[in-house]
């Protein structure tokens, strides 16, 4: 497998991909490391084993036999290699200063539905491309087969229509999607991340804020499902009409982390599906902060049961690298559209797949929901103790938030847990929030528990 | 050192920075590797020992103690982590499945005036926040020393002026600075990298388009350097009156590598810097392609003589992870605002590590100018030989092209070379350019040049 690194064209089943010649080629043989980690490194296709970009395959190169300035090909050719992967390469092949690290392609974990995947260097530039692809996707719809006109070709070479588009991206209120120009665009949830940036005059939508608990206030929640809804229909609409830079994707966050951990229904999802849908437009979840187990599913958005799986998933955090994946109908039709000079990183796919081994081995999503329920039903009933401090306990697995009555409580509330040893995160104005490790336990949960109660008995009195 | 992951504030000698937590703690202790490895990473800072941003120190953790679900400060106490790094440590700290890698700060390769580095993971995102840098620079120069007003605050979380501000970056046709929408939009060499993705409307003034050879158009280049840069002149003056939206930075390559190796003069450079520093605006090299040492230089401007070192110099590819090095005013007062999840990778600088070591120890600056200078004088020869297929040879170092007399000649030459087991690379209309590995000597270059010379020959009759 190794030695054919290149040889998947669109009908082999080794499905390798033009594209990631510069990311495997960044870990080569030959070293200490090399014994050890004697797999192939796959990491840019995370389910499929369709390569997304064959296109761009000039040429099936043998990168365990390839050594210094000579790249050899699959037939045992050793070419001189002058272009070292535009010039990617400062010391060749296999050169013994530089390490390799070789990894299992890690198929078992892509959302179902989404074929395709594409993998990144982090959050950020993981959402940026995701919006490209949209927009290629989009445009594409647009021109109906229809080459590129010449006006087009001209015209995007100094930003200026048809050729590069006044297309937008739908976001919310208190989302938070990266900090590149673009994802920048659609991140809304703290002053300090955006002042001063220029910024594409996107729409934002009220993202719903619920009362809590729940359980008491249906009405009112779903009520706030609708306001929210009709929000983004009307913009959808009013882009289009009046504003003539039509949305073109929609991202949403399942759980807005960074925003406060505001959490929306099911059926406030499924209903934003369905109104993408019906404008044409993509539906982007972004799981940056959600994907990889901490909501006791691999991915957040497979709570919401979903009329058809969303277009686009992007992910990085606890998946050690970024990317996204998407449906088969994202794909874009010429290669190089979307690219990047690494393309993820392989040296990441091991760190993943040791997660992932660990994952399975343990039951850890079974553990995370197990934990979770326990340690919410606990926050909750602290809640009911002290709800002249906290209330609003809110989480899927041990994704888990409350809110502090004030920002400077809550403030008050991080450091003294901290003097007791233990280390939580805030987020949106008073929200404090868990983001424990997967393998946390109900027993670390009650010493958290325990100092948090202590903490609350001090603030109270 | 390693013990004190944390403790450098501003004042201390160890320069560590509360922004790197992240990035430090994917790589921990514990595994087969950490025997090979134990050596501090400091990766953010690739040249100074002053921290950028040490506002967003916490707390200073000891991370070779910190184990499981537990993080341990520098004192010895252990707290419970239910934050972990923003959710980013699925494992919790130190298990045995995930590996670290440590290294020493690589200092001695920084550009001479360029005190601060941060690190980025790719071309693209280091030009992105390059960019950011720039913005917030602008905006401060502007706010005088004001803090940031209400409307301020509040506009920019929607987009708009004045918290969003209608800056731009004036970049030169033919550039290539990455692919993401911010630095897409600086980007002016091909039509399928821009294509239907929205951009900002920034200015883009004309790059020298020299003739060749160099010794016989003197007075011509000169008036197309004259005419360049009355150009950049004339846009940053209208786009701070006429369009109101001022150019706060140019970007520009030492030598346009996607565009089609175009060179401009030291002479060039060094007008462009003034002007740029006559409107108040920031220069940024942008050294993707050519930092790290083809050139003969680790960095390509410094063959320019500038007046002053260039306020930004971006690097990726051969440093083998993305960053930008900056001068100290351009340094942000708050935490914060440049900021990503990795803020580089620690295992990457292990490769730089051996690089830049094999650099020094090969003495592989000076070999490349020698072979550089070699095949640059035999390519003349070449070119002087067959006038009527190939001209313009250019380089610096082994960062070396040549054109032919039209893209479809071009595209028989590459695939001809390839066939005689020599692989090169086209850019631009008609260009090959070449980017061999800094091993590359006299012999290589002769076996290179022997299949040019036997695909010309084939090619004229």
């Amino acid at each position: 497998m190794a030695k054919r690194i290149f040889s998947g064209g669109a009908e082999k089943a080794s499905g390798n991909d033009g594209n990631t010649r510069t990311s495997i080629t960044q870990f080569i043989p030959g070293t200490e490391f090399d014994a050890k980690m004697k797999r192939v490194t796959r990491c840019y296709m995370l389910k499929s084993r369709r390569p997304q970009q064959a296109a761009s395959v000039q040429f099936f190169a043998d990168y365990e036999k390839s050594v210094g300035n000579y790249i050899v090909d699959i037939d045992g050719n050793a070419l001189l290699d002058v272009y070292m992967q535009i010039s990617s390469m400062p010391l060749g092949y296999n050169h013994p200063a530089v390490l390799r690290a070789l990894a299992d392609p890690v198929n078992q974990i892509a959302p179902p539905g989404l074929s395709h995947a594409t993998t990144m260097m982090c959050g950020s530039c993981s959402n940026e491309n995701a919006f490209k692809t949209i927009f290629i996707w989009y445009a594409e719809k647009r021109r109906n087969g229809a080459p590129f006109t010449k006006e087009e070709m001209e015209s995007c070479m100094t930003n200026q229509v048809p050729g590069t588009p006044r297309f937008s991206i739908l976001s919310f209120q208190g989302a938070f999607h990266g900090r590149t120009l673009g994802s920048l665009s659609t991140t809304h949830s703290k002053y300090i991340h955006k002042m001063d940036i220029p910024a594409f005059d996107w729409p934002t939508a009220s993202f719903p804020a619920y009362k809590y608990p729940l359980n008491e206030n249906v009405r009112e929640n779903r009520q706030e499902d609708e306001r929210c809804l009709a929000q983004v229909d009307e913009l959808l609409e009013k882009y289009k009409t009046e504003k003539r830079m039509p949305v073109a994707g929609v991202i949403v966050e399942p759980i807005q982390a960074e925003g406060g951990d505001n959490h929306a229904s099911p059926e406030f999802f499924q209903e934003l599906q369905r109104i993408t849908k019906k404008h044409g437009a993509a539906l982007l979840i972004d799981e940056v902060q959600t994907g990889g187990g901490p909501t006791g599913k691999m991915w957040c958005y497979e709570h919401f049961d979903l009329d058809s799986p969303p277009d686009l998933v992007t992910f990085s955090k606890k998946m050690q690298l970024g990317g996204y994946y998407h449906v088969e109908s994202l794909r874009p039709k010429q290669s190089y559209r979307v690219f990047n000079t690494w393309m993820g990183d392989p040296g990441k796919v091991i760190l993943l797949e040791a997660v992932l081994e660990t994952i399975r081995k343990e039951n850890l999503l079974h553990r995370v929901t197990t934990v979770g329920d326990y340690t919410l039903k606990q926050l909750t009933s602290l809640q009911d103790e002290f709800s002249t401090i906290m209330n609003s306990t809110r989480g899927r697995g041990t994704f888990i938030a409350f809110n502090c009555v004030s920002s400077e409580l809550r403030d008050a509330v991080i450091k003294k847990l901290l003097s007791k040893g233990i280390q939580v995160g805030g987020c949106g104005t008073a929200a404090i929030r868990l983001r424990p490790a997967l393998t946390f336990t109900e027993q670390h949960a009650d010493i958290f528990l325990d100092a948090l109660r202590s903490v609350l008995k001090q603030q109270r009195f």
